[in-house]
């Protein structure tokens, strides 16, 4: 399956419309793990879902006195994508910042997930930018990690995601859902968000809960209801 | 003793004019451990207080393809009332969400407090609940974890909890006021809100915080004094 | 080098004008250790930064029912200083609250920085203050943690601080500057920022990152440019 920018754009606006609670339901409903542990919003109240551009960091030791490049792939990054960065969790440097996120904003990237940790966060509030990371600290990577692979297959806490695999993020943190599966865990996922509508308005008519989930299935809530 | 739903009322309005600082203090001043560590707000600058309803989760292998029902305890929880639930500080999944918030909204209940996760942030803020939890996250307990007790004493990080003992927490944190001790800890914990509007007045005048404190009984500030 | 408030006054005015990933890209320009890891903003969006009056905790064993007292020394902390606590990072008793933020606002002291625990967190918002600390609890240091040193070297996180050191903390968290490199740093993190601010301005005319990153010398952006 060839995805075009426009159906990422149509598939994007399908999952915002959601969160990831009904996503990670819908996951759950495959027995799909994807969960990203750890991971917060950065600038409370964003939401942002698409394909996943991955970039792997590491650890390396000091060469000399000269600085190495870092973040460089960005401008390869394809518009509607979401930078996902593996650094292994760190929290003593980061590799996310002020420059990038102008730059993702100028190209049309629509978020960035990190397995690691980010800074200038004064800056990416103010340009609203959906933000997600394990940690903050105001340490670059610079002569601390490298990226050491575009585009690859990552692994975080336990999750396998590889590129093009959509990753979703909220203020209820990230998860990732394998390319081959996205159509049919957004169906799930709209199907348990009407299911949890429906049942929201009847305890909001009176109805106890008990009899709210009974009458709505929610013991399986993706599954279509008649009218 | 038997507290009426009018008492509780009035007892939680006095405690919601303080802080968990002062009962924290209060606690102090009796040799009562309370803190509920390493439970944070979720919804900044509200706070709550009351007795907890108490809901015990604990995980569970998993049995089968079927889901199995979590929260349908919410129907019975009293109005004025805070859930307290103990899923031994999991991370991994959560034992509150959007419906619960809305149920609880109908009912009156006052407030929740997670030794474990939550989920629907946004619109737990939406509805300003009063939600307190160690972490956050977007996973269903469902398949992870079920209720093993309702109204049982609980044990969340060296603190007991038995039903009907008063739950406060506010942006400092989460505590707990054995039932018997309810008056005594919000007496003290009133004098001691009075001690530190009087030291707070005293050093707004220029009085130095060291002599301020002499004068008004710093060390032992629970205790009453002569106008 | 004899510091007067007129020049720590002039002296922040210009760190404040810059964040602390441009002030850390300055300290790992001179490979100089200075972040003190771990430790956030609890007042979103401000930033401090001044000579350090530094305050050492220790936790001691209760000695009997009395109270000893915490926090008198914070009526000999000069305007313009930063309160910077050592109390091991402790996460279940605090160094700093409400009374000692109204003090500091009295004295001129421009913020406080700890590795431990601070409450009073709504009146310290109010109070617009800025407090940066590894953790919240409500609990007194009372009978918990005495002050055993004032205007001691500390070390936080493996960073040697000594009095008069500059700390300097924001969003992104808190970092020291030994006093005689004060100028040197400020003046790299002046050129850094100048550096990043031509890179921002350039791409968002259009020009690649990975060119404006090499146009204006990001690999040494400390250095002196021609206009």
């Amino acid at each position: 399956m060839t995805v075009t920018v426009n159906d990422i754009d149509a598939l994007r606006a399908r999952f915002v419309r959601l969160d990831t609670p009904a996503v990670s339901d819908a996951l759950d409903s495959l027995g799909i793990p994807g969960v990203l542990a750890g991971i917060q919003a950065r600038v409370p109240g964003l939401i942002t879902a698409g394909p996943a551009y991955t970039v792997q960091y590491r650890p390396f030791e000091r060469l000399g006195g000269t600085f190495h490049g870092a973040g460089n792939y960005i401008d390869d990054v394809p518009p509607g994508n979401v930078v996902l960065i593996d650094n292994e969790g760190s929290t003593t440097c980061t590799n996310w910042g002020g420059l990038l996120t102008v730059m993702a904003g100028l190209q049309g990237i629509v978020g960035t997930v990190i397995h690691g940790s980010a800074r200038d966060l004064a800056e990416v509030r103010h340009l609203n930018y959906p933000l997600f990371s394990r940690a903050v600290t105001m340490v670059s990577a610079k002569n601390r990690a490298k990226v050491t692979g575009l585009q690859v297959p990552l692994e975080i806490e336990g999750v396998r995601v590889a590129p093009g695999d959509w990753v979703m993020a909220d203020d209820n943190g990230a998860l990732a859902i394998p390319a081959a599966s996205v159509i049919e865990v957004l169906e799930r996922a709209e199907a348990i968000d009407r299911t949890e509508s429906d049942i929201r308005d009847a305890i909001k008519g009176g109805m106890p809960l008990v009899d709210a989930r009974k009458q709505f299935g929610y013991s399986e809530p993706w599954k279509p209801r008649n009218a």
